[in-house]
């Protein structure tokens, strides 16, 4: 087809109404598909439920030190969950405090700590008039979630395939004491699915930020999240990275089995140096016993170590890979060469990016919504909610049957089609008249 | 045995110099004894091994409404575990949120979430000059660790069988807007083993406090933590009596299945009236995306109902009654009459409460470590481990078995006893001299 914007108003005016014909059919239909959350969809949960056998009432709930995991105590997992954790977040077990199940839950509680007690001796951030955050965009909408409920000012940063702009980063953090931190999701990015550069990870370790309370929160959600055996990107070791560079305290690490294991039942875990963790320690002793132990025991058992969890991983992978390669093809397919839109294709993680013509991600959402098909909020992936281009929609095709994530994305790409003709017809702009 | 203060000065020389000979000889044992926390012991652990197979790879793993427990959602709890820990709990379960597994953490978040935001608009108390609470003394060091964590002034108000000192707390919560909470063990207190009489919660329901957001932290720990079938305590339900009193927004209420089921395995709750509850989840929304429901399914399926849940507690009062009263009797035969000791006798709950002579009570933690046996910290039951009479230590006698708890009672009751010899002989204040 040629592109759309190579068409005349007569040409555009033909196609909007073969594409509004066709809209209609879909609202119909009476559709009720979901494209908008990371979830993983049934069969991926069915993979894990040997989990559910892996202690049962004739088990020795005993770890390898002794502890009885029924009982109090042992704040920071026990060593065994350290070290299948460490391994899948390429960390010593050592720098490792194992939490609950939710590593959100672990995010906000850094940022609340700090909020209230500071960092390490630093003031804590409500005591000053302003704190503010780089924020990687597109980025993750529930980071920015909680920057903006702490009232912490959210500072757009452009991703690229190697990663945030480190120009930008470079300047602001060594410039603005008030920056105290910037959020990062560095492999298999949400919602690109880019994987930073070594080159990237080396200049965050050598940053040199005013603030001395300035963190870099690197939530590593989906470090073992291939797609592919054979295509996988690779990350350098922030922690490792830090430390060469004479930055050890630099780096809060997240992450979580919630998309390993059970989303909701799984198990997360922060990774810094020894002095960031020591003090975390001083004050998670204050906030309780401990985290749930047989859940990590459960892990340990079920796993064994990292090959299981990596053999696992290639589970979800044959799951996942059909519905990120038809993604690919029925945008490529319906949208390829028409000049209305970008998007990224990953190898790994939970979704795709993608980018409409200027001021049509709203709609786009909009009109897929009033056909029956919900997508993540436009202006969701940046700070505030607000797309200054309204332009970014992630798509997030993990939680539909293959047949639903069709029907969605043939609903998505007419929506685009017909956001992107209305929009060129309103503002008037085609190549044909503007020449 | 002739009360030591009804000694002459040569009669208690006499008895010191034995008392020294036999806590010579247990020091010589090499004895590694503990009664310092309320902690389940392996008996109680073995009674829920249960819970282990409520769940296996072959269960539905669907709760009620449909939703599938293994992937993200129900930010609150499913409802049959609302069902289930609102009738341990006496509340309606639409008035409950099931967290993760540490009651605690949910009053460090409920403190913390003040502290950041406020309450329900009104000033966060991080910008506010002072913040006070109450606290019952003597009380639960780990709810004075919150609240002095955060910088607020502790109160202490005295205890009584019938609970805190109502007049005192009445008119301090109506005189000074700076308070703003009370940590309240209701049921069973930690470290009395008192219940709250009518009486009690209903001046707490009728309480007039200057400040707005002044709460009730109810922490309703041992709600069903009897140790008898026959004599039980009742406590009157304090959700209901504060509507009842036209306050309906002025308490927080905590449980947990940590002593019921496994300790740091369980499920822990907030039970509020509406407006709190929706605030709250305003924010949690932002910390987490929900607890481990397939714990809470684990359960349900495993109680069915909250008579499952109390026949389950009978089992705890059977290996938990004998102990109780081991302590009742060892305190009796070998203190009973001495004049140098009172203690509770509680009819539930994890503690017995025990006081000194004044200024004695570290002087006996003191020995007693150096003979092996390790208490509670003298002081832990005060706001800043102060205990102003240095006499209060809390007796844990659920974890050592059996035997062990009779040989940690001989060498406790001993240094009660060497400790208050030597007091007496310090201070020289005998009845034989001074009359």
């Amino acid at each position: 087809m040629k592109p759309y914007i190579e068409m005349t108003k007569d040409e555009l005016e033909q196609e909007i109404s073969a594409l509004r014909r066709e809209y209609k059919k879909y609202q119909a239909m009476d559709l009720h598909l979901d494209m908008s959350r990371g979830k993983p969809c049934k069969e991926q949960l069915d993979i894990s439920m040997g989990m559910m056998d892996a202690l049962n009432s004739e088990a020795d709930l005993t770890c390898e030190d002794g502890t009885d995991c029924r009982n109090y105590g042992v704040l920071t997992g026990i060593d065994e969950a350290k070290v299948l954790i460490g391994d899948m977040m390429e960390n010593n077990p050592d720098n490792i405090i194992i939490y609950g199940n939710s590593s959100l839950n672990v995010m906000y509680d850094t940022i609340a700590r700090a909020y209230t007690h500071g960092i390490m001796g630093n003031t804590p951030w409500c005591k000053l008039d302003k704190v503010k955050f780089l924020c990687p965009v597109p980025g993750y909408d529930r980071h920015f979630g909680i920057t903006g409920y702490f009232g912490i000012e959210m500072i757009p940063v452009p991703m690229s395939p190697e990663g945030p702009d480190m120009d930008m980063v470079e300047k602001l953090v060594a410039e603005d004491e008030a920056i105290k931190g910037i959020w990062c999701v560095p492999k298999y990015s949400n919602p690109q699915g880019y994987s930073y550069s070594d080159d990237t990870v080396r200049r965050f370790a050598r940053l040199t930020p005013s603030a001395k309370d300035f963190r870099i929160f690197w939530d590593n959600a989906y470090c073992i999240h291939h797609l592919y055996d054979d295509k996988q990107d690779y990350l350098l070791e922030i922690l490792r990275a830090c430390e060469e560079a004479g930055n050890p305290d630099m780096v809060y690490k997240f992450c979580s089995t919630s998309k390993v294991t059970f989303p909701g039942s799984g198990l997360a875990a922060l990774g810094s140096s020894k002095r960031n963790l020591d003090y975390i320690k001083s004050v998670i002793t204050i906030q309780t016993i401990g985290p749930d132990k047989l859940n990590q025991l459960r892990h340990v058992r079920y796993f064994k170590d990292i090959n299981g969890m990596k053999n696992h991983m290639k589970k979800h992978a044959a799951i996942l890979r059909p519905k990120f390669e038809l993604v690919q093809k029925r945008l490529t397919e319906e949208l390829g060469g028409l000049g209305i839109g970008e998007w990224s294709n990953p190898v790994g993680g939970y979704f795709v990016s993608f980018n409409t013509l200027g001021g049509c991600a709203k709609t786009v959402v909009g009109m897929c919504k009033d056909a029956g098909v919900t997508m993540t909020g436009a202006g969701a992936t940046y700070p505030y909610k607000k797309d200054p281009q309204d332009s970014n929609i992630r798509i997030a095709p993990t939680f539909p049957p293959i047949d639903e994530l069709a029907k969605a994305l043939d609903v998505f790409v007419l929506c685009v089609k017909l956001a992107s003709v209305q929009k060129m017809l309103e503002e008037d702009v085609t190549i044909a008249e503007q020449s």
